[in-house]
């Protein structure tokens, strides 16, 4: 099986800009890819990242500077072999949240995340593409179902967890050991409660 | 097994009042409850709500003015039943997901919440008592290990989201077809793309 992962290497995490300058944002993509490559190489698959720049990571990496959508549909047109799809921020991944993405036997498997995008997929059926714009998840499951490939969908938090808004530091400091929970810590991010819900806080801002 | 759903019927979802008023937001809080019993009496189970006033459920009803973490806590004291406790919010519940949190074999199952929470609790350890302020989930783990209990975490997105922010709609909109959602685009909700992100917007706005 082919195990992609697209990275954008230009403008990584732009929403994140209210907290993390651009160098910060480079520096903390870079550890959540590092943390999903470790769990795809610790469970004996061989990521191909595919990165619209430059990207210093310890897996094959094929240069694209197209869009998310098109940069997977030509490998699934390339390919006759199942491929799987996860997204470089996925920090939560463990390997058996990723044991969950390969458990169902539909030929098109699919784990939502949050606010509607498609965080993994694992394809195996000749005629489904992807689109990865707007509700993608909603998107895929339709156009699974309309190319009649059988579908599942992987009821997973770590794998709904993208982590793009500042809300969501907050599960990396506390669901996650790796390379992207101790950048954040080393950057001085802490976990404090502000009207008795977690936050996360930098107190020695720059 | 008792199984608990502690529900807030003083000001229900006052993170919600953004987008809602504070009847709608008391119809809406019912609607997600009534999807939560369904499930549970669909799976079997005899649901006990503890509410803070009175509530129109199809499950009987315990008055109790106090918080959550006492609530719950005088029944873990009261009984050497095994108990579970389920949010009120979890709309996105289903007999798959619950059947999860009662797969493992641990004497207390923690379902993690977004933001630190905790959603859900299966508990069959006469020490272990609950403690809902703050990074709850941490805590629970916490006293789970420090009790001698041994302990299970459930890997769930529909678990680990309760819905109390306006954001949270989306996943309601996106994932379920029950009694929370009819509520919602009765009311006039309809998800839009805004940056090509999906959005809750409510166009025929009162």
């Amino acid at each position: 099986m082919r195990i992609l992962v697209p990275f954008d290497a230009r403008d990584p995490k732009s929403r994140l800009d209210p907290l993390l300058d651009r160098p910060e944002r480079v520096a903390f993509a870079d550890a959540m890819l590092e943390d999903v490559l470790d769990v795809l190489s610790g469970a004996g698959h061989d990521p191909e990242v595919h990165a619209t720049g430059p990207v210093d990571c310890g897996a094959p990496t094929t240069l694209d500077e197209r869009e998310l959508t098109p940069t997977v549909n030509s490998v699934l047109e390339a390919t006759d072999d199942p491929v799987a799809v996860l997204m470089a921020d996925l920090a939560l991944l463990t390997e058996e949240a990723l044991a969950r993405l390969f458990e169902p036997t539909a030929e098109v498997v699919l784990a939502p995340g949050l606010g509607g995008g498609t965080n993994a997929i694992r394809c195996r059926h000749p005629a489904f593409r992807v689109d990865y714009h707007g509700t993608s998840y909603r998107d895929h499951l339709e156009r699974a179902r309309s190319c009649g490939a059988s579908v599942a969908t992987v009821d997973s938090f770590r794998l709904s967890c993208d982590i793009d808004r500042p809300e969501d530091l907050t599960e990396v400091l506390l669901h996650t050991d790796g390379a992207a929970r101790a950048w954040l810590r080393d950057a001085g991010f802490e976990l404090h409660l502000r009207n008795d819900r977690p936050t996360v806080t930098r107190p020695s801002s720059r």
